[in-house]
């Protein structure tokens, strides 16, 4: 949370973007209208080695495919296609060659999965490897970016796949660095697919969950001046969280509310447009709340995180 | 050098761009077609605190202005009009607020004076002040970018302005950190108009120095399979080199030749162009020699840099 006030506060100093069509800080990803049908989406996103991945679980070539993938998902968030990625490169000098090879083939190998690719990048040492990854895609069809603040009160809440999947992961790789439910920790994927087809179906507002649903249901709401209230038993649990329960102690409900980097996509929608959503191909959609008229950000009920104010 | 053969082993690896009116890694910035006449001009620029920019003279205002403005004249070298940039921000957990918020004031300045805005960005702790700065251009009236590729040999060479004024601002920092010619260290411009008003006035190539003029020339030339023959004794040498040369020993043509991040543009054109570009309005332009045949890259002619080769 300190790094969001920290860029609240650091957004007051910069000059407003103020062309029609544009959106600046804020979202998922701004748009940059250069005066064409086609705008041009952007996002930038930094992974930090020992920060934002854990080297001891995180090989190379996973984190090239990382860093893009957390990158991807904002785009994803404001239902826009990937085109182009480029990559800034921080690595220490003693950085092994085909160690900086692997990471690029993963990067590689995560931009063309979303149908993009890798347009340029800046390498320079430094004292530990991270990589700034900044994401262009355009929005098809004339149509508008999905934002977080145009959640209404009434609307239902959904999101894709299952929750808590790469915290699990991450606990699991503790107890057996070779567990290979890690992958879901050590190589999560960008929702790309299911973002276009959630903007052309309909929702009126939409998040990728990075930080855990119980943080971003907040994010969305507080955007859009209103509640999510969100069931936390009707959270889609990843099966894995059950795994990593059994050897740590984790409450599986926990992990799904709270774990972050799923990548899954949170959204809200009309009820009118509840079977367009769920006709949507190839799309596993699960619906945890509603939107309602007030302030909180976001409210989870049940169980131990009841009364929980994000 | 080491971080430029690394950057072409790693282009190796990746997806090549295949879109067409797209062009990938390689030059200053790369170029988007989005599928409208506006195409789309991207590129990444990385600032590392001790290793681009020294922490003793450089505030942290000027930090934030300068890693913009060496991101920004990227996109001056392609001709191409700055429109948005987003920042990557990794800084020591135990940096004071009021030097994020003056980074930041540093940061809009440059994107402000070049006729862009600061649309987002991402922060993180990590150990070292690093800024990794994304600029978005267009490209205006339906022009294609100017490229490094498209030297010819007949063609005459210029560079704007004056070179060295970075290096010899630097040296007079060390003797002593409030000489006020330091400005041209810590404060550089792009030259933002400089490269628009070059490319409509038919340029065939272009680069901007940020490595030095005898570096940068061998860039251009490689890229074009060509020679660009510079002479030396031609340069335009910033005058405060002078003064650095009085009180370090340096030679003032070292300096102009060897500098880097004076962000002045290097360019080639036929001499039928020589007209036009210099009544392209408000352009300082020095013609320093031509492009020849081969394949060497640069050479540069006179005194002790005689028979360089990049």
């Amino acid at each position: 949370m300190r790094e969001l006030n920290l860029l609240d506060a650091l957004w007051e100093i910069i000059t407003p973007v103020d062309t029609p069509g544009s959106l600046g800080p804020g979202d998922d990803a701004a748009v940059v209208n250069l005066g064409s049908s086609a705008n041009t989406v952007i996002s930038v996103d930094q992974t930090v080695s020992g920060v934002h991945a854990d080297p001891r679980f995180v090989t190379p070539n996973d984190f090239g495919w990382r860093a893009v993938t957390t990158a991807l998902s904002d785009l994803a968030a404001m239902g826009s296609t990937p085109e182009a990625v480029l990559i800034g490169l921080i690595f220490p000098a003693d950085t092994k060659a085909d160690d900086l090879k692997a990471l690029a083939t993963g990067a590689d190998a995560a931009a063309v999965e979303a149908g993009a690719r890798i347009f340029g990048g800046d390498v320079s040492t430094g004292p530990v490897l991270t990589a700034s990854v900044t994401v262009v895609g355009s929005l098809r069809d004339g149509r508008p970016p999905v934002t977080r603040s145009a959640a209404e009160p009434g609307d239902l809440v959904g999101v894709t796949g299952m929750l808590g999947g790469s915290a699990a992961g991450l606990e699991l790789l503790r107890a057996n660095p070779s567990d290979p439910d890690g992958l879901r920790y050590r190589r999560p994927s960008a929702r790309v697919n299911e973002g276009i087809a959630l903007a052309s179906a309909g929702v009126t507002s939409m998040i990728d969950i990075s930080d855990g649903i119980a943080t971003d249901a907040g994010h969305l709401g507080r955007a859009s001046g209103a509640r999510l209230d969100v069931d936390l038993m009707r959270l889609p649990i990843d099966p894995i969280c059950h795994r990593a329960a059994e050897s740590t102690g984790a409450d599986p409900h926990v992990l799904a509310a709270t774990g972050g980097e799923d990548f899954e996509l949170l959204f809200t929608a009309p009820a009118a447009q509840v079977d367009a959503i769920e006709a949507a191909a190839d799309l596993s959609i699960t619906w945890v709340g509603e939107v309602v008229a007030g302030e909180g950000g976001t409210s989870l009920s049940e169980a131990g995180l009841s009364g929980w104010q994000h």
